[in-house]
């Protein structure tokens, strides 16, 4: 797989999101995800199901009620995820600094 | 930013070779970054050259020279990036396994 997948912001941001919070329904999911669409958030669950890195739990009850959560080897991914997104905080600025310069013809 | 920009496998992968080996020709990327086009090396490097995350050394020699290194911005993130890529080579197996398992219909 090399690193496909994992060079999907959607797919990090929801293994992100998982991580932080536990597990969530789609609701939660959508509202901690910033800027996730229905239709992107639905295909990435299941894209993430299929690989094994997140559960999709059905609860009978009335009304029904579906939670995601990582799965254990969901858990392993949430590590270095987490890790990239801080450096993205912590160095946007940087990030965007070189731009302009760069931008501006400074080399 | 968010994690735009890291969410391109080529990106990665570039930082990760130049993380690893350090210096680098045009050329030797080419051979160390697996699959990648000239075109896309370039303009990998026009956009990680531009975010200040890699620097271009021209040396005035005949034939002239030109190298390519990580900036320290660029080595704060080969870090997170190595974590995720060592996470990808150990769990390809599982995630491939899941996803058989999957599309065989075992939920």
């Amino acid at each position: 797989m090399s690193l496909a997948r994992l060079d999907n912001k959607w797919t990090a941001m929801v293994v992100i999101a998982l991580g932080r919070c536990g597990a969530l329904r789609f609701g939660g999911l959508r509202a901690t995800v910033e800027g996730i669409s229905a239709k992107v958030l639905t295909e990435t669950l299941r894209d993430l199901e299929r690989d094994g890195l997140v559960a999709r739990h059905e609860y009978a009850e009335m009304p029904p009620r579906v939670e995601y959560e990582l799965t254990d080897l969901g858990r392993t991914l949430h590590v270095p995820l987490q890790a990239l997104g801080r450096w993205a905080e912590e160095h946007a600025a940087e990030v965007l600094a070189a731009r302009e310069a760069y931008d501006a013809g400074c080399r």
